[in-house]
Formats: C-alpha cells, structure tokens, sequence
C-alpha cells in the first residue's frame, strides 16, 4: 500500500529501522483492545471482507479543558506498538476457548490472526507535540479493514491520555508563569533574579489580614524582581495505576514542566527527577539527641579542595536559636533539618508545615540555612504543602529579605519557595491575582488524573473503504463525520502566526498554495466562510510507520519534542491561550469537500416520518 | 519484627507463600517511587536512624464520589510489589549517577541499597473488598523506618486507583438496579423475565414528544417485568494508560460489574469478556452484494445434530423486508447485520444508531432477526449509543413486543437492550426517572477515569517510631493525625447491620467485646459520643505478608471478592447507599485514645503570638 497521495511520498525513502524498543508497558499487545474488535475481525474475514483497502482518521471532537488547543502526544509508543503486533500462540489459544469466539472456524485463528502483523498498515501522523484542533486526524492509519480495525482500541489508549496530561501540562506552565498577571501589573517577563529594592511587598504580619497583604502586595508588584515559577509533576501516588503516573511524568516534562518525583520516569526517560523529603521524616525525629553527632566537612571554595575536618552542625544551629530567640520552635522538626543537612548540603530544602509554618518551621529553616552557610554552603529553598499559599509565600519571602540585611547573607535572596498542596490551573490563576512569593510550583492529583476533564474524547474512525468516502451521521451535528480521506494543511499569515486549519480530500485538483487566494469553509454551516491568502503553507502529516518497512526513522526525543511545543506557545495567538472564554482556531474544509459533505449527508440521511 | 499484639497473631502460622507472582505491570518496580524516598532514606541512612522500628498506616480521609463508602482494592498487587521488591544492579547503577544523590556515601547504594528488600516488613490489611471508612487504615505497615519509607509511594499507586474504581463501579452497579426507584414505583425486586401484560407501557411514537413518554411508562410500570439492568465495562479506549485500563477492568467487575469489552482482562484474570461490533463495521458495508452469498447452517435442535445444508441468508431477510413494508432501511446497515448474523448466529447483537435508529437500525435488525429465528437461531438485541435511551429504549421495546404478538415469535420478549454513551451515576439515576427499557448499560469514560472525582486521596501515614506515638498537626482538622499504632474494629448491632468503625491505641487494657458497653468518641468533637453494645465485633485487618515467610496464603480470588463487596452491599444500611445526601457512617476511637489524642495535639501545637 502506498502512502496517499498528496503526502510527501519522498519521506518512505528516510532511513526506516526495524529495531524497534517493544512497547515500555508489558500489558501493551495486541490482546489490550475491546472484544469487539476481534469479533468484528470474524464478521470481516467470515464475509470475505478483512483485505478491502480502507482508510482511518484518528482525531478529536474538543478541546479538553475549555480550552483551545491540544497537544498530540503518545506516538512513540504508538509506532512500537505497531512495530511489534503479532499474537502469540497463548494469545490464540486464549481466543479461541472464548465462548463468543468458540464457533468460529479454525482458519480464522490458525490462518489469519497467527500471521497478522501490521506489514500492511501504513500511517501518517501529525509531529509528536504538535497544536492540534478538533476534527483534524493527529493520526490516519491506510491498512486492509481487518487490522485497521483490530488496532483502533490501543491507539486510542495509546494517544488519548498522552495528550491530555501534555495539554494539561501545558496549560498549568501558562497559567504558572502568570503572564497576563505579570503584564497587567506592569512586568515584563522574563524577570531576572536580582536583590530586592529597599521596599519589598509584604503583608501585615497577621493571618488574619490576607486581604492586606494582598493589596500591599499588588501594589509593590513593580518594585520586585522574582523568576517566572516552574513546575514540577509530584502525581504518581494518585495516578490511575502505574503508567498513568508514568505517563504523566513524561507527557507533562513534554508539556513544558520542569521535572518530575517520579524516579522511574527519570531513568528510562533520562528526565529530570526532583524530591526532597515528606511529613514523616520530621515526624519521625523525636529529639535533638538524635542529631547531635550529625557532622559534616566545609564545603570546598573555588579553586581549593574540601578541608577533612568534620564539623558537628548542632551547636551552630543552636548559637543561631540563641542569638534569634527562636527558641519556640519545634525541637523534633529542627533535628530533621539538621539530619537532612548534613546529608543534603548542596540542595538543602525543607519542608516546612509540619508543626506550624510561620512559628517554627520557616524558622527552624532559617536557622539550620545560617550555620550551613557559616560552612560554606547555599542552603536552596523552603516548600510549603497547605494554608493559604499566597500569604505564606510572602510572609517567607519577607522574613528571607530581612534576614538577608540583618544577617548580611545574600544566599537569603535567591531561595526558592516551592508550593504543593491541590494546585490546579484555577489555583493558579487565582495565586497571580492575589500576588505570591513562589519560585516552583510542585503539582500532583490535578495534573496526573487530569481533574478538570480527565478523558480526551479521541474516536477513530473508518472515513473511505475500496476508495468510496464512507460517512456516519448522528443528530448531534459535532457527531457527523466528515468523510473520504483528507490532506491536512496548517495556513500561516504574514505576521507568521497560523491563520486555520484547512481539510482537502485527497482527489481534489487544487491545494493551497502561498499567495493564493483559497476559500475555507466551516463543514457544517453554510454561512461561516474566510478567503485566505496564506504566506507559508503546512502540510500536517508526514508518514511515520510504513508497515513493509518498520517505522520511518528520525523521531524526535522528548527534550526535542518539549522545545517544540514551547517555540509553538511562544507563536500562538494570546487569545487561543486564554484561561475564560479562549478564541477558537477555525478548522476549515475546502469548497469542494463542503459540497461532497453535504451532498453525501442529505443521501444517506432517511426521511422521518410523523404519523 | 512480629505482627502487633492483639492481631491475630495465629495468623502468621498459616501457610505462607514464597512463590508470589511478579506484578503484572512491568513498571511496578522499586524505582516507581518520588525521588524523596531516596533522599530521606539516605538521610536516615546517614544519621543512623534508618533501622528505628517504625509503624505506617494507609488510609483515606474522605469518601470519593460525595458518598458514604470506599471498597478497598489492589491489595494483590501490592503484595506481589512487596514479595519482588529488589533494586536491580541496574537501578543502583542509575541512582548513584543521579545528580542529587552523587554526593552520597557509596556504601548507602552497596551496603544498604543494594541488599535491601521486604523481609523485615510486617503488613496487616483489611480483607481485599470490605468496605471502608475515612480515618480506619486500608492497611498498615511494620517495619524499620528506611523501607517503610521507600515502600510509600508505590503502595499508594497500587491502592489509591483500583479502590476508586471499584468502589465507582459499585456505586453504578447500585444506581443500575434502580432499587429506590423500582420501590416507589410499587414492583419488588428481583423482578423476573416473563411475558409483557396486554397494555405494555410505550411512548407515543413521536419524538416530539418525550415528555408524555415518560408519563406513560411511569404510569405502566407496575404492569411490566423487567429484568434489573446489567453494566458492562467499556473503558479501556478512554482509560489513563494501558493499565487504567486493565485495572479498571478488573476491580469493576469486583465492585459488581457483569463483564468488560477488554480481551487482555480476560486473559489475565479469567473473567467474562463481551463486545459486538461497532459503527466502522457497518460504515463499511456499502452494498448488499456484499453479502449476497453469506450463508450459514440451520441450527440444531434440542437432541438433534445440525444440519450440513448452507442456507443463504439474505433472500429470507429480503423476504420479511418486503412484507413489513421496510423498504426505506439503509442497505449498508442491512448487509452489515446479515455478515455479522452469519457470522455469530447464536449471539446476534447489533449496534442499530448509524444512520437512524428507529427508522433503519432498529427494522434492519428485526428482518435479520426474524430470518435467524427462522433458521432455530435465537438473536441477542440491540445497542443504543447515542440519542435520548430513555424514549429510544421504550420505544424499541414496544415495537419489539408488538412484533412478538404480530409474528408469534417469543424470542423478542428476552432481547436485550444495551445502552452505552456517556453513561453515569447521575444519567442512570435520571434514567430510572423517566422509565426505561434497558437490559444492560455499557460503561466507559465516567467509569474508568472516575469523571465525578478521578483520585482517591489515600495517604500513608508514620503514626509510631520506636513505639512512640507521632502526630502530624495541621490546620485543617480533617487533615491532622489520629497517632500511635491502632486496633481497628468493626461493632454490629443485633439486627446484624454494622454500626461503627472503632480504633483502639495497642496499648489499651480494653477491647471491645460482645455484650459489652463501650463508649465511642468522635476522633475531634468532643461532644459526639455514643454508647454501644456489640452484638459482634470483627477485628478489620489480618495478617497479609510477613517478610521473613512472604505472602500469607489464602488470599481469595477476584470472584470472591466480588461476592463479598456483593454480601456487604446487600447488608449496607440504605442510607449509606443514597445518592444524594447519604447517610455518614461512624468512625470512633475509644474514650482513652481520644484524651491521648488531645493531650499530644494540644502539647506539639505552639501558640502563636499576635503582635
């Protein structure tokens, strides 16, 4: 089977490798799909009808989350599953003791699914991270009705969740770099780090005044410099089983997050990996007479080696007490932060809610971060897991610059303030109006299950079978499907921003090409129409797996791909990233298509009768 | 380490069990862990305190899905994690080149890390199933404080999604079964099949007129026998990744569903498989030709062999089309239904919403059905996946009965009828509103990713170190720690229903016993209190794997759980089962826990200074 054409035929001749990694989830084979699938796949090769050449369209109907836009992702394992398709001899054996299955001739099993591979599929896909808008195919499969149907389940499982924890992602990235907020306030990203002016934000010192707090803090917005917050991915605890904590580690680093705590996505991705320690390891410190041998050596400066001496850290940290008059604080929590000092030096941060925030362990901190630096280190930052994030935030801030003037201690200024605790995009949003501190954002439930929308509606659908467009109507207009097999085009204005999205079938005469004016219809309303005269034009799809050939090589890796999403948020209309009431990016079909469309759906369509 | 005192220590001289089976999810490895595991285990490591004996507990603060329950879940897998759990050469490999630990000392990756596993850790857990109750552990851990630690996380994986998902497939299983609304209409259930009386309830024919539809079908209900809908698993495309999937399937069919669309569930845990076929398939029969010859043998009789003569099946389906007058049905869909009845006779179910469901589906599948039954074959019923299955439903079902009486032909009164679509708890609460007709309901999306609240917040507490209690205090009082290492019982009343959950520290002389008062307090509020005399009490968790003998035998089977979550439904207080505003169900600890519990709270919480 060739590739359609239209498509760049020339990319078969790239570089195809048939060594392929095998699916990274065990349970990824061919039997991970519905029944129906399979009982289907007897209907077709009982009626002679598993060998007429089809065509598939894998795609969306909306944009999840209320938003604008989606990222597709998910491709990569995609191609290894296809790579490797073949049922193994337990798996016929299993199909074949089924009860639905029991009737069925030997010859199904023994001559069709055992030697059934994907050699015969061929598919052409969007670029892993691309923007992708409704009812345009991130994906089409060109392969005989048999096996184009039997793997219409796993692809769905395969690219519907990948894409919405990457678009999830992304939309947690905007929302947390806050740039409608930094813009309004006056700010222009990106903010440099840089010592605080004479007159930081603060709030009133008293919890119960966050309203204050809040003003002051807008107020002093211009004269604060702070880094654009990061996100880091915490989910895998709440994550729907294993691969969906995978999953979400890999697709939201995709999506533009910073790292992630999920260790295993660390080392089979070569990801970023982040954590430092929880509740319990305060807890679990019941007394300073746990730590008061705890020592450590001073660190090395530039250019000289590290001293041998070991210095115990506890009487420091207790001059400090002293000299603070902290000396209400929590004496198990301030035994943890000296255990997890002289373990982690170099990346000293604390969590620091256990007991109480503000009275000891923001303070408890401060006095551990002071006799580390006498020893030559930079302690890095605090995290705060529950309270009101904005007001804690500022509140740390605000006793972190004082003590950098009072204690002359720079290191004070660049600490980061990590925030957890039920971040969602709302929260977000709703942190840059009250005004915060936060340097890092660590988000879990909401991104990884997805919360706000946790399913993508991706269908996969059968759209020409022996070259005729097949069509499936519904009632629910956002339903009707647009039929025969279509070539994808991205149009670009003059300003270099993408104008629509513009479907063609593929035997029409007349692409679009730059310059020329071409008239792009809305599919289903007749008065919704736009000339455009497109400066660049992009053709979507490239042909990524040839089933003769394996899969056509050259796939980005997720750092690539993650750049690649970040320079395609960079190029998109501020509007179509709006978190209430967004733009929509019109997807459009050509005149031609219109008409077939609608012709088509008036044929097929059966009268009603009222009696 | 042994098993707490009090627990039923006889326990640990059951069989054991050494030969567990690996996870079924490659991924779940000692690596699926936060990266804060690995810190906090080397800052124990390194200040010694790693080998403290320490006591977890698992438990949930809130039931998901605003109800009054939670089924417990996944506890065989976490058991096959804990049985293999072994940092591969390779793991250690990647953990010492990670940048945040590369500083740390070699012998925590060769002497510690690397000879590290389970068998120093004791778990006791309720039995896989029961259902559960904010605050009392799902289960709990005893073990030294470094890998009781570093087990966190992936116990949380394991627990958190299949107790969600079992516990959401029950709450539709019970919506399904509509009880409260088969009570107020006057029927009691288990209604039986039978034949319809003279007057079955029907709607008007008219689509325009929904309304009076259901006024006829409410008021036709105690005329009518119906059989308690059935809900099938359907998720696997929407589900977050393949084992979303996987687990999804297995723990609904233990919360109460019938049977899932997934294969590879199928395989792996030997539970029912269903599915038909989908639109695609119809879409792609476009012509009658195509099944012109389609032939299939007449059926055998009860004693008797099957023929070998081949009947061609379509000129008898043409033949009933022309006598009822059916002419104006989609041919495609026509010849869709004859491939899949030659195919599968005996289990001849169709999808009739392609084109139109009334209109072409629904007749189509009754000329099939009646030239099937013509061959001694009984056909299955239909699917519904779009449109309003209240009326659409109803409808079917009158037409179905007519033509039952019309062409005297009894099979049409044991059809069934399917319903799938977006289905979930609020849809099949409004649908035994208005009335129905559907025999089973296909599940998807709001099942698998758990749409009404996709996590369970389970949390994996240290509630003891070195036998002494430990408190995590926190702001919000739902959030703080109820310490020390607790006896978690359950008190039945005399009518047999349970009537609370009871927590008892270890170290109290007074456990609760039959016939004997005791008094139950409200973990915070110290006001609510109540009196109870048992009439039984269970003790909630047992003895599940000890490291030093492996897993304890005996663990049952997914069918007997699902029999179980089945017994303790059935003797589940409605109340507690109601959808909106259900019933609380109590969860108390004893008169001494409490004041130890308000003695500690009071002691570590510091008072904050006003100024």
């Amino acid at each position: 089977m060739s590739a359609p054409s239209g498509l760049s035929d020339a990319m078969i001749e790239a570089t195809c490798t048939t060594n392929v990694p095998k699916p990274t989830n065990n349970l990824t084979n061919p039997l991970l799909t519905d029944l129906y699938q399979i009982t289907m796949a007897y209907a077709y090769w009982k009626t002679g009808q598993h060998l007429r050449p089809a065509h598939f369209e894998l795609f969306f109907r909306k944009n999840p989350f209320g938003g604008s836009y989606t990222l597709f992702a998910g491709l990569d394992e995609v191609l290894k599953f296809l790579a490797h398709f073949r049922f193994t001899e337990e798996d016929i054996h299993f199909l074949r003791n089924t009860p639905q299955l029991g009737h069925c001739e030997p010859a199904f099993f023994d001559d069709y699914l055992s030697n059934l591979d994907c050699s015969d599929v061929v598919v052409h896909a969007m670029k892993e991270g691309s923007m992708a808008f409704p009812r345009v195919p991130l994906l089409t499969v060109t392969a005989p009705l048999g096996i184009g149907n039997l793997i219409e389940t796993t692809l769905l499982t395969l690219v519907n969740y990948p894409s919405l924890v990457a678009t999830n992602a992304c939309r947690m990235v905007v929302a947390a770099r806050g740039q409608f907020w930094e813009e309004t306030a006056g700010c222009s990203p990106p903010l440099k780090e840089s010592k605080v002016s004479s007159s930081p934000p603060r709030s009133s010192g008293f919890r119960g005044t966050p309203r204050k707090s809040v003003q002051m803090a807008e107020g002093g917005m211009t004269d604060i410099r702070r880094r654009k917050p990061k996100c880091v991915e915490f989910g895998l605890r709440r994550a729907q089983g294993p691969d969906g904590g995978f999953s979400a580690s890999k697709y939201s680093y995709l999506g533009g997050f910073h790292a992630t705590s999920n260790v295993l996505a660390g080392k089979l991705l070569d990801m970023p990996i982040a954590g430092t320690h929880a509740h319990s390891f305060v807890q679990s410190y019941t007394s300073l007479d746990l730590v008061k041998d705890a020592r450590l050596k001073r660190a090395a400066k530039v250019g000289e080696e590290a001293g041998d001496e070991m210095v115990v850290l506890l009487p420091i940290v207790l001059k400090y007490r002293q000299q603070l008059d902290y000396n209400e604080t929590n004496d198990g929590e301030l035994a943890a932060f000296v255990g997890y000092a002289v373990s982690f030096p170099n990346s000293f941060l604390c969590l620091i809610d256990t007991y109480d925030t503000l009275q000891s362990g923001l303070r408890n901190f401060i006095l551990v971060s002071l006799a580390l630096n006498d020893l030559g280190y930079t302690p890095r930052g605090i995290r705060l897991d529950s309270g009101d994030l904005s007001y804690l935030s500022l509140e740390c801030e605000y006793l972190f610059h004082e003590m950098a003037e009072r204690m002359d201690r720079g290191f004070f200024y660049g600490l980061d303030i990590v925030a957890s605790n039920d971040i969602n995009e709302n929260v977000l949003n709703s942190l840059n109006k009250q005004g915060h501190a936060i340097t890092m954002f660590g988000i879990g439930t909401n991104l990884v299950t997805c919360q706000a929308q946790p399913a993508l509606g991706c269908v996969y659908k059968l759209v020409e079978v022996d070259g005729q467009p097949r069509i499936k109507l519904s009632n629910d207009m956002e339903k009707v499907l647009i039929p025969g097999r279509k070539i994808a085009y991205r149009l670009f204005g003059e300003a270099g921003w993408p104008l629509l999205d513009f479907l063609v079938c593929r035997n029409e005469t007349q692409m679009p090409s730059v310059g020329e004016r071409v008239l792009c219809r809305h599919p289903f309303i007749e008065q919704k129409r736009v000339a455009v005269v497109p400066a660049r034009v992009v053709k979507l799809h490239n042909l990524v797996f040839d089933g003769k050939n394996g899969v056509v090589s050259g796939l980005p890796s997720v750092e690539q791909t993650r750049q690649f999403v970040n320079d395609q948020i960079n190029y998109t209309r501020a509007d179509l990233l709006r978190y209430i009431n967004p733009g929509e990016y019109k997807v459009s079909v050509s005149d031609e298509t219109f008409r077939f469309l609608h012709q088509l759906w008036q044929k097929e369509t059966p009268v009603p009768e009222l009696r």
